[in-house]
């Protein structure tokens, strides 16, 4: 029986918890996986600690009726570092709020809890692009692992996927639209709607937030690439590394252009080993209809890695969302528990 | 360090050696595996028995240059139920000729090594088709793994996907063009060939055998079908339960009249979980252009996915070929190593 801690009481973590509760029978009987959760830090939305194991339906009806976990029997004043250390948790889910600058406050949640001995899920790509080499070596001096599908594509397997699945291969490149909202935006554009007004409707949809640079710049596909080439191709890129581009100076005129010469624009995120040189970078880019990432349209993501043994691997499935993210996590706590259950 | 015997050494188990082989330092490096081959069991080309390990490099030299393994130093003629139990390998790799009425001699070979406490590792679709059930349980009652992945999409991660990287997810619906030749055929169909004009180029480009009923009639399609709606969705459905039409009736009017719909012609499997029934079935399907099996053009297979909590996900790779099918049986000893190492 698995001890969960989670930091972090957002969308993320929630779609997580909805799911261990709605499936822990299945989880049972499929992978003989059980767990149960100690605590929950989130100074916003209230902590709670119960290293006997909290009653995860209880709580997400109370939290969903009142907002908060606040006067929940089990509240706690306590800090996040305290209760990840108090939590007994073997596994830490941090799910915070992303801060590319510094990777604050995730970084120093995650180094707390591998240096306690804890393996440790995350969707927070802040950490993953400040501190990775770092945080693994943290990892590995103390004998736990720090996963983080839920950082490219959310739930759809991609950092598992080249890690496991492709085991064996050799990856020199990977071609990816790895941002749903610029996908939307390029999608309506060709529809005939001008920049704003696909801007607005991603807005108005939730796929893009009010202050829409870290997507339409480029910022959210440089941190993938960034953390693709760090992963998939063993060197320590920094996101100043990565050459972006985003969709900001693409016009109505140009996405028209390209259709007419029977082409599509996409924002490719493209990191490409030669040697031993890895290098990272995010443009648009004007494929043809042929190409598998030409026909990703509206919100969705995908891959293509091109490896030694089988050529051209593509995979295709959502970005983003809450259940969506949140099965990222399950799937780095079932990896977890596949190896060492 | 793992002892491998390898049963049948046609292409397939070729392309794995040349990999173990080129890759030794990698696969050290990379996953702390190591191994060394102590049999290889093939009545026509010749068999090879050393426990202490022979030298794959020199072996597969030897076999390049005479076409057989009769006169290395470590020839046998023991015949392969001997060789297998006499081996010492940890992993049998089991690559014989497949046979969809019997499932032999797979079948018996898969049996011998996993009651002798081996895991095994195959590419065999016959044993799969014939013997499923029964060998899992030989498996589990030995504690050893019977995985194939390459049954299905050869080194294209389909498997091991929909069970590792998307666990936790329940699949209810799989979609997928699943036979490269008979999407070959359609792909040279559209662009203006006749159907005995595609198939002899197929034949010609090794992609169909002389007698092409196998692909043609959807057999091939049916199993791959059969296989997923067993290992995904937990049934035991016989070959005869896949409802199954090929391509052989399908005409280049009909391929251009769906063209002039703006749609496409694809052979596709279809696997589908509805309460408690599971149904497979294999037939040609026209397809908008959106689709994304639509797009899959060649010999290129994919299968889509739909699943709870990322809605479809879809994998594009190849299907066949010798480095690509040698690879899935890399894939599934890398994942014995992960979780038995």
């Amino acid at each position: 029986m698995w001890k969960i801690g989670v930091v972090g009481f957002g969308n993320v973590s929630q779609g997580l918890l909805r799911i261990l509760d709605k499936k822990a029978q299945t989880l049972k009987e499929r992978y003989g996986f059980g767990c149960t959760v100690t605590a929950i830090a989130d100074p916003v939305k209230g902590s709670v600690l119960n290293t006997s194991g909290l009653d995860i339906g209880g709580l997400l009806a109370e939290f969903d009726h009142k907002g908060d976990l606040k006067a929940h029997p089990h509240a706690t004043d306590m800090g996040t570092i305290d209760i990840i250390r108090q939590s007994e948790a073997d596994i830490v889910v941090e799910a915070t709020i992303t801060n590319l600058k510094t990777g604050e406050p995730g970084v120093t949640h995650i180094r707390t809890a591998l240096e306690a001995g804890k393996h440790v899920v995350s969707t927070n790509k802040g950490p993953v692009s400040t501190s990775l080499p770092d945080l693994l070596e943290v990892a590995r001096n103390h004998g736990v692992e720090y996963l983080f599908e839920g950082v490219v594509l959310s739930g759809t397997p991609a950092i598992n996927l080249a890690r496991d699945a492709l085991a064996g291969c050799d990856i020199s490149r990977v071609l990816g639209i790895v941002n749903g909202t610029t996908n939307y935006i390029l999608t309506r554009m060709e529809e005939g709607m001008a920049y704003e007004e696909a801007l607005a409707k991603a807005q108005e949809l939730g796929y893009a937030e009010a202050d829409p640079t870290g997507d339409v710049e480029g910022w959210d596909a440089a941190v993938k690439a960034q953390v693709l080439a760090n992963v998939l191709m063993g060197k320590a890129l920094r996101i100043e590394d990565v050459d972006k581009r985003g969709i900001t100076g693409i016009t109505s005129e140009n996405i028209q252009a390209a259709k007419s010469r029977g082409n599509r624009i996409k924002l490719i995120a493209e990191v490409a080993s030669t040697g031993s040189k890895v290098s990272a970078k995010v443009a648009p880019m004007e494929l043809p209809l042929s190409h598998p990432l030409a026909n990703i349209m509206d919100a969705v993501n995908a891959l293509t890695f091109t490896t030694d043994h089988l050529g051209d691997v593509t995979i295709i499935g959502p970005g983003a969302g809450r259940v969506e993210t949140g099965q990222a996590l399950l799937t780095d706590i079932l990896s977890i528990h596949r190896k060492r259950g």
